[in-house]
């Protein structure tokens, strides 16, 4: 069904369908309250209210969404940029942060509605592997670096690598050492679980699945163990920083309230957003997706993110999306149906009305170091060598992402991304790769004279142009055939070999025009060959082929065969 | 010469050409004249300003530019833009609006030459022929209404259609009737030379070089026959604008005066003045270098529009760039090097030193008649129907920058066509012609099966993707093999024939390669045919080649050979 895709599922609902589903809710509900909380932090808003985004809107992208076992809520890339954004909006207008991060969901939502409605999932496809890859490795360092501050007790700001290495480095003599204490103990421990207690737990005879499912509660116990600690040693008296009351409860249903000075200021964030988390959720999505050949549909993607935003809006959350870290567990738990997020939202109800009072001595610091941890796992720097070694292109595209995601802030960093691996793709095909080609002997194939033993003909040119011919490139042709055409006095016949151009715009169709009379001029044919259907269909509506001093091939063994001199008889 | 591209010519220097030069020089002086004041109106400077940038600017092109033949001064469509960006900045800034053009002129020069160091005359191909036409198309249409308060000796501003002919309707009780009735003359007399002189000429015994060139001399014939008009009938006693004082001299040598607020309300504007004058100059020089067979260099040239504006900034003139019909008549007059350009920049200096008196009585609605025929000759707009009818994309970009160019500003307008024929093209590219290919029979090439008679092989498929691989489509890819192989269920071998995939980058690679191993789950091999160099040359950097369930073939003949199923004997 188009718009309510959940009837696919509910129709064939079983009881053993259940069952996984609530093992998998449950395990994922472990695991969501302390990243709702570390999320939450990370955007600048209360604790509670990552607990709030983690409830209906898991509900709404259940009953609209088309995977069947991603998990939507706050990620930590889409937090990131939604206290980038609300900070500068708050900055300039003066409005309640929450508020504005409250809108900003809201302007999310409709942004991905219109462009589910538009059908516009095709836009994700514009942000290419390195793009997305670089710009979640420079934010994972971003958003590390800027949980430092509660590792240290400290104050400090900034949205850039700049920034935030200045500002901790300027009051890193406040530091608290008794913050210090909890955060490291908390990194410690996390990291040492995500390194070496799988490979213990099953040295100890614990089956894998378990093992890697009971390493995820990690952050659950590196919370219980410091609430321990900061109640025992009174440690909130000794400066540590700790979440302090979180009022229990359940959001009210409430529109959130539109300012248009905050609308404006906010909805080009919005906008990035909205496409960013696209991305990354269609990522898990179509690679979960994959693994059980389930498939997700890109427009309607966007109609379940949009009504997950919307969800979270009107419960006064802050922005979602679908999540890696969160869906892989949901997945490996076992989750068969989005029936198991509904779970899970029973579940982190639950927490909001009950667990709440738990969380007073919450030190900050394990929560920065619960972020820390999740986000470093994130940053694959690795691909910068992989990348650069297999082309030049995508590698400067990864780094320019990364750089400027580093120095000039996420926004700018995305925009960047997109800008340069498009640029870098015009540019080359700009400048094409263009082979004069003879024929590989013994065959009808053929193949650059550089690069194999083939026949040639001194009266023949046969020039194989590797790009669609279009604007960036018309004049470029120009150059080649005249230079191909000064190089050979004898020259009577040019074959364009037209095996590898898939379009001839209008420009390219002046520049071939232009050609033609020039070849014309000097005697020499202007031939095509292998031109395939769309394009013969296009020349077919122009006038070239009407005053084409030559003729068209179906193939290039044909045109080299038939334009071949004849041989003088002995 | 690379820096000097004047020694090509000087060495060669002789009698005979010196003579064709002076005569092409006389010629275009007397055209010039004209149009350099009124270039100057549109401009919204004094009338002198435009004989200044008609004079040092030739020179300086003359002598580091590449074209022997473009002529190089005040034009239509910069002078527009020129006086769109100096309204703005002046209105914004308050500096005076003379030193402001001069300023655009020098940061002009400054973009020009730094992009020609630096070899970006690349640049400009990605001005698609479609965007230029549309642009300077709907440029022409608001130059010609710009000028329309002029013949009607009214009020009126703005740089849209809407607020033009908004601003038209409001004052046009405000039209004087002298002033229309010399502007009309004019404009009915420049378009009768312009429609009927040359033939009438001709039928008269005249040889037609002559009678066209003799044409070109009408707005000059023009302008003496209102000029004693207004004189004998005193016309600006009776509200008709004339021209009235105009300074006698040449302009002192000074730096332009550096206000930073203006540079830096002016930057993105020259920017795009010279981006636009770039395009509009190396395209006249291209087309009249073809008919002599001299070359332009890209980047020499922006070397040469450099010197020139920098020249013109430095004599109180403003932005410059190779004009069309100057350059055609400076051409068709005979001109063999830029000699002819010099000799024409002292008869422009002669002008302003004697001539500017008898300028008093000029009447305004003159010259706008001369600027309103020259751009309208510019305006085509049946080349809607013909971009339309070859490609709908082309039509798209053509229509889209005439609209925005009308409706939004010359400057909006060539952001939106740029950013269009890209988005077009890439949007083009995301979903890409796929063919399902067989053999030819009695050939080893291979087609569509739909367009085509072929031999196919029920175990195999041969996809041929009309695209290169790349962010954009990789996703796209996926989809077309998966619904190939569940389509058929005996399938055994898929074969990517590759002749027209000019680049893989990393995100079609990864898409490759999760393709590789779902065929590879399914038992299904997969191929690649007719690789080329460049393509595996990179994938031979990457793992795909080790990993692959399949061949990598010369041709997609062989790969059809070898993969067909042992015929059983009978």
């Amino acid at each position: 069904m188009r718009w309510f895709p959940a009837a696919d599922w509910l129709k064939s609902y079983s009881r053993s369908t259940f069952t996984a589903d609530l093992i998998a809710a449950l395990i994922v509900t472990i695991m969501l309250i302390p990243q709702s909380l570390a999320y939450a932090m990370l955007a600048g808003v209360p604790p509670e209210v990552g607990l709030y985004a983690s409830v209906l809107p898991l509900v709404a992208y259940a009953l609209f969404g088309t995977s069947r076992t991603l998990s939507v809520g706050p990620v930590a890339v889409i937090s990131l940029m939604t206290a980038s954004a609300v900070g500068k909006a708050v900055n300039e207008t003066g409005a309640s942060y929450h508020e504005a991060a409250i809108l900003l969901a809201f302007l999310s939502a409709v942004i991905l509605l219109g462009m589910g409605l538009c059908r516009f999932g095709f836009l994700a496809n514009f942000l290419s592997h390195p793009v997305v890859s670089g710009f979640i490795s420079a934010s994972g360092i971003i958003i590390a670096l800027s949980q430092l501050k509660h590792l240290l007790g400290i104050s400090a700001r900034g949205d850039t690598l700049i920034d935030l290495v200045d500002s901790l480095v300027v009051n890193l003599d406040q530091a608290n050492v008794f913050t210090l204490g909890v955060g490291v103990f908390a990194l410690v421990f996390l990291v040492w679980c995500r390194t070496y207690l799988p490979a213990s737990l099953v040295r100890l005879g614990c089956h894998k699945d378990l093992a890697s499912t009971l390493t995820k509660t990690a952050p659950v116990v590196a919370i219980a163990a410091t609430i321990g600690l900061a109640y025992g040693f009174d440690l909130a008296d000794k400066g540590v920083a700790i979440v302090g009351a979180v009022p229990s409860g359940l959001p009210t249903i409430t529109l959130p309230s539109f300012d248009l000075r905050l609308i404006d200021e906010l909805w080009s964030a919005a906008l990035l957003i909205s496409i960013i988390g696209y991305v990354e959720s269609i990522s898990v999505g179509r690679t979960l997706g994959a693994k059980r050949r389930q498939r997700v549909n890109p427009d309607q993607e966007l109609i379940g993110l949009g009504a997950a935003n919307f969800a979270s809006a009107l419960s006064s959350g802050f922005p979602v999306t679908g999540g890696f870290s969160r869906s892989v567990v949901n997945f490996d738990a076992g989750a068969q149906t989005p029936a198991a997020s509904i779970m899970t939202a029973m579940g982190i109800a639950l927490a909001a009305l009950f667990l709440t009072p738990v969380l007073f001595y919450l030190p900050k610091a394990t929560l920065a170091a619960t972020i820390i941890v999740a986000v470093m796992s994130l940053v694959d720097l690795g691909l910068l060598k992989r990348a650069w070694n297999y082309s030049k292109r995508d590698g400067l595209a990864l780094a320019g992402t990364i750089a400027v995601t580093l120095i000039a802030g996420v926004e700018a960093g995305v925009v960047t991304g997109v800008s340069l691996s498009i640029f870098l793709h015009l540019y080359h095909t700009s400048k094409p790769h263009v082979a004069i080609v003879g024929e590989v002997p013994g065959t009808q194939h053929f193949r650059n004279i550089n690069r194999h033993h083939v026949i040639t003909e001194p009266t023949i040119c046969s020039i194989r142009v590797d790009e669609s011919l279009y604007f960036p490139n018309a004049a470029y042709l120009e150059d080649v055939v005249y230079a191909q055409v000064a190089k050979n006095a004898e020259l009577k016949h040019v074959i364009l070999m037209c095996s590898a151009i898939n379009v001839i715009d209008l420009s390219a169709l002046e520049a071939l025009e232009m050609i033609n009379d020039r070849l014309g001029e000097l005697g020499i044919g202007l031939h095509l060959s292998e031109v395939k259907g769309p394009v013969m269909d296009a020349l077919e509506r122009s006038h070239l082929l009407e005053g084409l001093n030559g003729q068209v091939y179906l193939s290039q063994h044909e045109a080299f065969v038939q334009l071949q001199p004849q041989k003088a008889p002995h």
